[in-house]
């Protein structure tokens, strides 16, 4: 019922019951319109919430503030991503936030969270967008563009119910590197899951490993079971859930709910088990079953040349040829991977963390040609961080340590020790600050000194200036390790030098 | 007309004429439900828009997607515009790209453009942030944080007429640094000015001019002229237009459409052309009207002090009193300022820019108490840098210079002379890769080496390692300069080394 989700129920109703009765008399004896009526109902509803703005300081639902000791962790992290992409050629782009709604939909499969709608205000149909891979795919096309490797960083928008717990938010942070173009096979395919294997080495997150898979073994998989091909996405999406759910339950989802054939379904049972290393490939070209059809075939193929490459690149023994894997997401047409976590690192006193994928992808050969005017195809294959999981669990692993982060940067504090030096470290802070020097002090004529060496040690600044009446007649600054208390005095000429030499040695 | 607004007006119409009239018996004799009814507009509707998705490839009106050259400009002057923030002492945030719609709400003022809001689909009422500082105060109150001293850089959404031309987007960055706390007078002030200062220089945009007023010398200057209060917030807003609109049409606006007696018009009209240094406001302390009003004292009292740190700072003539600066926004309580470029950079050639103002900011002390449920007050000022106009500054000097930018930042490209060399093309860049060296090669099982060495040239990679037999026989790897073309033989061992050796000297 699209028209009455427009509208809250009980507006709706208020509204019908006036619409359909004739208009009826105020107790006023005036005759109010439909389009009063109507408004009354809204603006009431407006007003409701509007008259104690005071007591309703929240976030919406499923979404957070980033503190400054997120920001930090996020910063360093994404760092190392945006570096990783780049060692590999990729250059920067960005999206709107929203798309034209009809950008979007039929592109993400039955299992994907609602999308947010924007009100209609007097122009387009809109949307956040859900991920960054379709916008993509639209910027390729509406730019005529044929080949391109870019990364993407940047918030995307579900309106799935939020487990918070697990690091789960209804906004979040994607992190995307794609190669757009018609290239020989499966070298770009490789190059994707050399990066997301030098990324989950690099971030220290623990062993990991990269399940790999094609849609047309999936497909090819689905045929030689007896699975009627209209059931394909559906029959997919459960497949989906075998990480998170047991076989029986996925089954009787099939079964029961998509209504599959039993005797199908443990066909699909058979092969969802089956998980190795190259040699398993080559043991389904054996399968009388698989071997029999062609897009099965296709995909084995292409498996066994990126296993080759994947072992060139090092990278062999970190991916498995995984059965059971097959991507939520229409728009996958090829190889399909997820990389997992192996063992969560339990430390002494670390809570159990249960993260899912970190970092999953896949090649999508269709998406671009279906914004085409005249269908053309640009071959695609991407993969995206999941660096909200990554965050929470460096987060939660530097919980458990105790481990603190400092949330500023500043190097050198301006302190004096007595009263009326405001105009002297006004003064001295120019100084610092012009030559680039990252430099604070307090906001107060005469702070005492204790509080501003405390403010130092609690905000882990490494050197104070110091000035004073002293100070001023001999022409000289002090300064003052917070580490060590040490005090020096320098010539005031030579004071940025002296620092600088200071904080490149440290 | 708030509910007409919800749907289309056809679909309005359509559903109008259904409700009203009896339930009318369609063509095969069925009775078509109300619900059918309004479902099938919808759907009708829907169906238009999908019909068709091939022919709608365009983004939502007012928006842009940034290219690779966009991306590269704008990071490097976010990375100057962050690295003063920091410089400065301030900790990174981030809030949700939306918030509860009544959070927004009447925070704005009259001028402020629509704000985009969410369908909702059963929950909240959401609106896409409109600035950095609401939600900033909001922050505060909701975290009981009574002191804080961050930056923010993110997208806001304001639903404006864009004016494309300008470099005015719906969607576009902003840059904040904000001080919040209670501390000794106009110390955060002028650092914030100062901090404007910084990244104006920093920018090289050509002179600038900080124009700087007190919204209580508005306001006293308003009372003193004789506008009834309950007109401040209104009439300020029109004067807040002289920057873009003569003072006959702002006279006019306020006369003719505020309902201001001319008289007063003309009063003000008398003190918005007053602009100068620290001696304006000496001047200003002894006008008959003024002087007779105590905030406009203590606005200027305020300036003086202000006037005295920013001589210390140094940049006391960069800075005009200026009588006629207002701001739009309703939240300010104390000094406001505003950046305007003195002079574009007009060169041969160059196509004159009209910009505008390219930072601005001022003191909210009120803000944050609008959202304690006890009223507590968190001083604050702050400023915001108009990155989007900088970046089309920027961006439009480099067009006229025919100047081009890398969008990768790739130092080494692998390529060979033979056919079959795939293998050890792989296994050559994986080496380079795994020490952390940009590398690229082409995704072709056979490229031509005049393909490859083109390829660096177009993209501007300085460095080409070539393998071939001869190089595999021997050990060997040539390394070739691109811009000489000068190749010398390295032995493999050597290769990583001497490839940093030359990217730190270059």
């Amino acid at each position: 019922m699209p028209l009455l989700g427009l509208l809250p129920r009980r507006a709706w109703a208020a509204l019908l019951s006036q619409l359909v009765r004739p208009p009826c008399a105020s107790r006023t004896g005036a005759v109010r319109c439909q389009s009063q009526v109507a408004e009354a109902v809204l603006t009431s509803q407006l007003k409701a919430h509007q008259e104690k703005p005071n007591f309703i300081i929240k976030i919406p639902k499923g979404t957070r503030d980033l503190s400054p000791q997120h920001m930090v962790v996020r910063e360093k992290i994404l760092d190392l991503v945006i570096s990783c992409f780049k060692r590999h050629g990729a250059k920067g782009m960005d999206t709107p936030a929203f798309e034209l709604k009809e950008i979007l939909t039929e592109k993400y499969g039955e299992d994907s969270g609602l999308m947010y709608d924007l009100k209609d205000q007097g122009g387009e149909l809109l949307s956040l967008r859900y991920d960054l891979t379709v916008p993509f795919a639209r910027y390729l096309a509406m730019n005529k563009v044929k080949k391109m490797k870019r990364y993407h960083v940047g918030k995307v928008w579900r309106r799935e119910s939020p487990t918070i717990v697990q690091g789960r938010y209804r906004e979040f942070c994607q992190c995307d590197f794609d190669i757009a173009g018609q290239f020989d096979p499966m070298i770009p395919d490789a190059e994707c899951l050399k990066i997301m294997c030098e990324i989950l080495s690099g971030l220290q997150l623990g062993d990991f490993l990269i399940k790999v898979n094609d849609r047309r073994i999936v497909d090819g998989m689905f045929a030689a079971c007896g699975v009627p091909e209209s059931k394909f996405r559906a029959i997919c999406s459960s497949i989906d859930k075998l990480d998170k759910m047991a076989w029986k339950d996925v089954r009787h989802e099939m079964v029961a709910k998509k209504g599959l054939a039993p005797e199908v379904a443990d066909r699909i049972g058979d092969y969802v088990q089956c998980h190795g290393g190259v040699s398993l490939v080559e043991q389904m070209f054996q399968d009388p079953r698989l071997s029999q059809n062609k897009q099965a075939l296709e995909g084995l193929g292409d498996l066994k040349l990126l296993f080759e490459y994947l072992t060139l690149f090092g990278i062999a023994e970190k991916i498995s040829f995984d059965l059971s894997l097959a991507r939520g997401l229409d728009y996958y047409t090829g190889v399909i991977y997820e990389a997992v976590l192996l063992q969560t690192p339990t430390q002494a006193g670390e809570e159990p963390l249960n993260v899912g994928s970190v970092a999953a992808g896949g090649r999508y050969d269709g998406l671009v040609g279906m914004f085409d005017p005249k269908g053309h195809k640009v071959p695609c294959v991407g993969l995206s961080i999941g660096v909200e999981r990554i965050f929470y669990i460096v987060e939660q692993r530097m919980k458990t340590k105790g481990e603190k982060v400092r949330t500023t940067e500043t190097q050198v504090f301006v302190a004096t020790p007595q009263k009326n030096f405001l105009q002297e470290r006004l003064k001295l802070i120019t100084e610092l600050w012009d030559a680039g020097i990252k430099a604070e002090m307090l906001y107060k004529n005469n702070p005492k000194l204790l509080t501003q060496l405390h403010y130092c040690e609690s905000t882990g600044i490494p050197l104070v200036v110091i000035i004073g009446e002293q100070e001023l007649k001999e022409g000289v600054i002090k300064i003052r390790s917070v580490a060590s208390r040490e005090e020096v005095a320098i010539k005031r000429e030579n004071l940025v030098a002296e620092i600088q030499k200071r904080l490149s040695e440290s």
